[in-house]
C-alpha cells in the first residue's frame, strides 16, 4: 500500500488567512509605530468601531497582538506587538516600497521607512544562500 | 499667508487599494510561476469564475496583469505580468517566509523560493543605506 503523502502547500494562502483583508495590514503599521490604542487606532485609521474591533480580536486570536490594560485594572486598553507581529515588517516595507514606487499620484510626499538609529532609508532586498542579491526575474517556487 | 502643505501619506494604503483581498496576491503568484490562463488559474485557486473575473478585471486595470489572446485570434486569454506586477516578487516571498515560520501546522511541508539559477533558498533582508542588514526593531515609518 502506497502512504500518502501530503501536498506540498503554499505558506501565502497561511499568510493571506491572517492578515489578507483589507485593514489588518494598516492595524499592524500602526500598532508598530505605537499607535496601540483602540481610540488613537480609530481615529489614524478613519475604520468603523465594528470593523476595529472585530479586526483586533481576529489578530488577538492569531497571536499576532496581546491586549493589556492601559494601566493596572484601567478598562480602555493597548494592543502590542507580538514577534509574530514585529516578523511582519519585511511585508510591510515591501508594500510601502511597491506603494510608492508605482504610485499614479506624482505630487504626494510619501512616508519612508527609516533606520532610526541613523535616519537613512531602509530597503527590502532578496538574497541568495551565498547572501548576494537575486534578481527577481531568477525566483522559482518551488513545491 | 501659509503655504498649505500637503499631508505625507503611507503608501501602505496605496498598495493595499490594488492587492489588499483575499485573492489578488494568489493571482500574482500562479501568474508569475506561469498559472496564466483563466482555466487554469481557477483550478488552482479553486475561485468562482464571477470573482476571479472580477479580480483579473481590476488587476489588469491597475496595470499588473496585461490580457492577450492565447494565440492570434483566439477567444482564450493569457494573462501575463508587467513590471508592476514583477516587482511585487518581495512581497511575496516576505509572506511565503511569514506564513512558513508562523504556521501552525508542523506536519506541513511548504513551498520553497528558489533561486532557479541554482536550486537554493532566497530570502528577504531589510538593508541599510550602507548596504548592511537593519534589525526589525530599528525600523521607524518618517511621516
Amino acid at each position: 500500500m502506497r502512504e500518502k503523502k501530503s501536498a506540498v502547500q503554499c505558506a501565502i494562502e497561511e499568510a493571506l488567512s491572517v492578515i489578507g483583508d483589507r485593514w489588518s495590514l494598516l492595524i499592524i503599521r500602526d500598532v508598530l509605530r505605537g499607535v496601540n490604542r483602540f481610540d488613537t487606532l480609530q481615529e489614524s485609521l478613519q475604520i468603523s468601531r465594528n470593523i476595529l474591533t472585530r479586526r483586533l480580536n481576529s489578530l488577538e486570536e492569531a497571536g499576532v497582538l496581546v491586549k493589556a490594560p492601559v494601566s493596572p485594572g484601567a478598562r480602555r486598553m493597548l494592543y502590542n506587538a507580538t514577534p509574530k507581529c514585529i516578523a511582519l515588517a519585511p511585508t510591510l516595507v515591501s508594500l510601502i516600497e511597491w506603494g510608492t514606487h508605482w504610485s499614479e499620484k506624482p505630487n504626494t510626499r510619501w512616508a519612508r521607512v527609516i533606520d532610526k538609529r541613523t535616519g537613512t532609508p531602509v530597503t527590502v532586498d532578496l538574497v541568495g544562500k551565498d547572501g548576494e542579491p537575486v534578481s527577481l526575474l531568477d525566483l522559482d517556487l518551488e513545491y
